[in-house]
């Protein structure tokens, strides 16, 4: 353990998970101030990117240490190096995909993943009209491969995007070769141990966090 | 205003964005346990479900209402009939799609949207090799119609699947038509007025909240 005050991982203290989930979203953001030459950005203007409190970010960002001084502002290049160093984004990571249907066509030819270090490096299926097939460079593999793919490509995150009665199956199998951290496209929220970290790709839970405000009686009139 | 003291919408008191951004998972939970046959369960029960500690539980329910009473647990159907009509969901929602690439695609034909209660009225692209398209149903037409159909279908939704450096201008022009809820598939944050909703489908941020996990260096040893 390291002795300094601001640890990052503070004794026996888990930083909640819903902070951890937004970390990657300041981080975002910063990158975009950081692009448009800002250099120092308050909490106030932090927040308004984020469309979060002041205080809310200050809360967040004293979890994971000690950044900017009362009335001096975040630096906004330290600010971000040190995100990707907590959160473990200043190096690679590969990734496997499960399901080969449309939409894991489209997450093959996703441009999005690459350039932040997510390199999906197998892909696999169980239709052997599928199997076989070149997409996004990769050649799809059967589901019998997956166990030995982790093992030699190192891949430590598992992306599943097979029919919601399928994800839980190929969630367990994913975990019964090691994988701790999943990606599931499923329109379902598959039941793992603790240590298991899964993050569900899910529109409807988007669009049901908006009709709140489009169903407000006020809904218009507010500033 | 309503005379109870527990008020949906509590005098100047808005609900964090943050909160209402979890109530549709709380609403998802709450289905998967009232279809097996549960009526009741605590809240340290609902956090095992959804990962979260029962005093968070607690605190974000007491936003919207006063939901069961201390040791005695939460009806289950009570809370989500509840949860429903807080969010707007006891209706339905037509949405339109700007953007009908390979994700657009996906999206026309993504079968977990109209079950939940929101109908794709109409596609736009801008391309003329695809205006003129049946997929999903829907006939794709050109983005000048976008203001019409708007009206004609009662389109309170947008769901925008076009590439990041064209996603400003879209977002920009479904909000000059009076749309204030956003869904974006770009990965790129538009900047918004503040009653305008944006909310980013963004599996990288996902991936992003699980590193953390993985870097750490007690990883696959912690309970």
């Amino acid at each position: 353990m390291s002795p300094q005050e601001t640890n990052q991982f503070p004794n026996n203290t888990e930083v909640p998970e819903i902070v951890i989930a937004r970390l990657p979203q300041y981080l975002r953001v910063l990158h975009t101030i950081s692009d448009s030459g800002i250099d120092v950005i308050s909490s106030l203007q932090l927040g308004k990117q984020m469309q979060v409190t002041p205080t809310q970010i200050r809360k967040d960002l004293s979890h994971i240490g000690r950044f900017g001084k009362q009335g001096k502002g975040y630096n906004v290049g330290y600010l971000a190096t040190e995100l990707q160093r907590v959160l473990g984004l200043n190096k690679n990571w590969h990734v496997c995909l499960i399901g080969i249907g449309r939409l894991g066509r489209a997450i093959l030819n996703y441009p999005g993943f690459a350039p932040e270090g997510f390199q999906i490096k197998a892909a696999f299926d169980i239709d052997t009209a599928v199997i076989g097939q070149t997409i996004g460079g990769l050649t799809i593999q059967p589901i019998d491969d997956l166990k030995d793919d982790i093992s030699k490509h190192n891949i430590k995150i598992g992306i599943t995007a097979v029919p919601s009665n399928m994800t839980q199956k190929v969630v367990e199998l994913l975990t019964s070769y090691g994988i701790t951290s999943i990606l599931n496209y499923a329109p379902m929220y598959p039941q793992v141990q603790p240590h298991i970290k899964v993050r569900n790709v899910d529109p409807v839970l988007a669009l049901q966090s908006m009709t709140y405000y489009l169903n407000r009686p006020t809904n218009g009139a507010e500033v």
